[in-house]
């Protein structure tokens, strides 16, 4: 661990479209990433596998490749937004790097952990939406067990947030 | 949130006989403390309930009360020495408290981070040694769904630890 400071820390912070991920990036710019250090910040947006469809729609036709197509698109271009207006509030910070990925977020979180040496994780308690952290379990107590580097799990505080936690 | 870093921070690590907590005071130490800064480090013992013995032990005499006051005793300087070990590893910190409290950790913990302030617990993944953490539960799962403040839960790595995880 000797010399992570002065060399610089690979911080991964997870960003969805919920304001808990975004407070848990502005909360790390604040309390755990050192100004003009050398800190390499990497933000990941996971997309999350997608609900599967009928090959039908309501009215017995095949869905086209278009509307897949367009879903795909639209799913890039939301995912391709969120990580632009994070990497807005990281103007402090001279290392930023962001990545788009796909799958179970539990598990993509955790491979991307190790696959590029990441020190601290950073995530929202929460994340993913409602209905989607149902499906998904929480991913944030999957990582917190399963990755092997520290996890720092960050919540909204609900003066500000009207969601149960 | 704005002003945390300027008047300092109240930083709260979990401590007990095991090494992973000492690894994630250290870790803090190196990663989230800022140096000369205000921040007030609390080092928290908790002094999981006793198991509970029967009244008669296998000679079918009862327990004495002076053999409760020499364990109770005994426990007492197994808290403080712990708590004695991991302050000297905190010399560059000027604000440091040490407490020493009774019962479920996990419940004391929750309740200590909110009557104290405290803006960040740290705590290793494991703790409480295997058979309490059988018995107890993850006590750092539990805070991390509970506490309403960010929780940093730190791993000893494997490298330097034989214990599985």
């Amino acid at each position: 661990m000797a010399g992570i400071t002065e060399n610089g820390r690979r911080i991964m912070v997870a960003i969805d479209e919920g304001d808990e991920s975004i407070y848990a990036l502005t909360w790390s710019l604040k309390n755990l990433i050192f100004q003009n250090s050398k800190d390499h910040l990497i933000l990941i947006y996971v997309k999350p596998p997608r609900v599967v469809y009928s090959a039908f729609d309501g009215t017995g036709y095949l869905f086209s490749s278009d509307v897949t197509a367009t879903m795909e698109k639209y799913s890039q271009q939301v995912a391709e937004s969120v990580l632009e207006k994070a990497k807005l509030l990281c103007n402090n910070v001279q290392n930023v790097e962001t990545r788009i990925e796909n799958g179970d977020p539990r598990d993509v979180i955790c491979q991307a952990v190790q696959r590029l040496g990441v020190d601290i994780l950073v995530m929202g308690s929460h994340g993913y939406g409602v209905i989607k952290r149902a499906f998904l379990g929480s991913v944030s107590n999957h990582c917190a067990q399963n990755v092997k580097c520290p996890v720092l799990i960050v919540k909204k505080p609900k003066s500000t947030d009207g969601e149960d936690n």
